[in-house]
């Protein structure tokens, strides 16, 4: 188990002990009788973006990160309140960009801004807590059931490079044209929630989350609290075209790019799990793809095209 | 009008013209079917606290300061999101303390965790995001009414004479008693949210607010929404027994001490106006005082024990 899940289990699960909260195992508090969700989460200076990052892609990201928790609970977006502490000196010209950026995406997500608070800080500290509304009922925790099917959307991986590109990662130095440069750095700075996804599974799969801390995190997770194995094909996984290319350059670059695929995150696609009689329910679903299957076991395995287990940790993935 | 008020005016209230976001005017956002009232509030290090303050009372202050804006809307505590950035040095000693002040104020409020979201970062960042449930109608917007009656709740002045014994600040050099010294320094540390004084307020009063910004910055806010004049007594404004002994040491005390009490902040008390024929409603609620009314005209007018108009330029107060 990671360091951010320990924390939480040890320091908040204790105090959450209330059915909204859903064990804080979710991606957002759920109002049984309101049918409200609520999700909040942060952007910080350096932690999660450059000082010198186009504020205007920021604040679309603070949202869409944010959305793509409402995406994860089936919900509809409804509204946000916006909490912002910067610098003194940077404040006008900052927020003009900010404000820009949030009225774009407030008016494309159709959400409102409800409040906030504002306040002066070295770095730049940014957060949203957004509500969204559902109809149906939500998942109540993130728990699989044996034989059911493992899902994601989108493409996996792209995000992540995109990231190292932007951050000028010396781990890096691959061949790219700009256009694939432009797509992989777009992937990273303005994921796509996929609310008309999210809202489509609402009531058919056992689980839904989205894929912002990496692939492989995600899943163990969902293993540890279901009691069960996930079992997953390399071959399955959605990439783009230009990780294809790059996974097939040599060697080295093969395992830096599965490695990135499985851990890299930032995705912001949706990972479910369905159970086998309802899979013909998904047929009108797009962009969707099967990835493997939960069985009885521990943890995560990965297969090769061959059907063989993979041994993550011999071949070097420091992740694991 | 301040400089925070100057932003939000020109940056987020064109972004937030739903019904909702009681046009940002508000100490929180109104859910009218849902009855439900949501407010936020973020706790800075070095804004807001220093690193080597005690987490167990930032804890409590933290959720103290959202309480307060459930107050003024005369909700009852439901639960709270909560956000944390925290260098990673700290965290595990920290974060002990930092729950055990959580758990001792959810109980004595009766909150729930909802959620939330955990990251690091190199100076400590804490949000609240509060929701509280209210059974009348609350204010819809902060506008007071010709010839009403101007209210406090409480002590006004204290808490921020404790903020600058607890900051060490020169311009202090009072003599006070150990016993004084502590007093002070819990009414800045340890506020006390008005939640029964709120539920009591409400649906009588034309407008609340807590005077977290300081009295005058409030009413000044108030007069501005209302285009009303507020008239205020200083002999009306409620005091402790320790400032009202450092009023009377000496001239330059006297000045020093009527500035923090008229624009210190950090009160959380709370701040209404009432229409008199609404007055005897009020002989129930404890703890309240009259200190002024409103009329025709504009800014806030404070005037002495003879009635005579106080030019608090020309005093040499540097906050006007």
């Amino acid at each position: 188990m990671d360091r951010e899940k320990r924390i939480i289990d040890r320091y908040f699960k204790p105090l959450a002990k209330n059915k909204e909260s859903l064990n804080l195992d979710n991606d957002a508090a759920f109002f049984r009788d309101k049918k409200l969700v609520i999700s909040t989460d942060m952007m910080i200076e350096d932690q999660h973006f450059k000082k010198d990052h186009a504020p205007e892609l920021i604040a679309k990201k603070l949202l869409r990160i944010n959305l793509s928790d409402l995406a994860a609970m089936g919900a509809t977006p409804y509204g946000f309140f916006l909490n912002i502490a910067l610098p003194k000196k940077i404040i006008h010209q900052w927020l003009t960009e900010f404000v820009k950026g949030l009225k774009t995406d407030m008016s494309l997500f159709n959400l409102k801004l409800f409040g906030g608070d504002l306040s002066n800080s070295s770095k730049i500290f940014l957060n949203a807590t957004i509500l969204g509304k559902t109809i149906k009922k939500t998942y109540n925790k993130n728990v699989a059931t044996e034989n059911s099917s493992i899902y994601v959307s989108g493409k996996i991986g792209d995000a992540a490079l995109g990231f190292q590109i932007k951050n000028k990662f010396p781990y890096i130095d691959i061949n790219i044209s700009n256009d694939e440069r432009d797509y992989l750095m777009n992937k990273f700075m303005l994921p796509q929630p996929r609310i008309k996804t999210g809202k489509n599974l609402n009531g058919l799969v056992d689980f839904c989350t989205d894929i912002s801390d990496g692939l492989f995190r995600e899943l163990f997770m969902i293993t540890h609290q279901s009691n069960l194995q996930a079992n997953i094909f390399l071959e399955k996984i959605p990439i783009s075209n230009v990780i294809k290319r790059l996974i097939n350059t040599d060697k080295t670059n093969s395992k830096k790019m599965w490695e990135m695929i499985l851990t890299g995150g930032e995705d912001y696609e949706l990972l479910f799990g369905i159970k086998n009689k309802k899979l013909n329910s998904l047929k009108n679903v797009k962009n969707i793809s099967n990835i493997g299957y939960f069985s009885k076991g521990k943890g995560v395995k990965i297969f090769n095209k061959d059907g063989r287990l993979i041994n993550l940790k011999k071949i070097g993935f420091s992740h694991f």
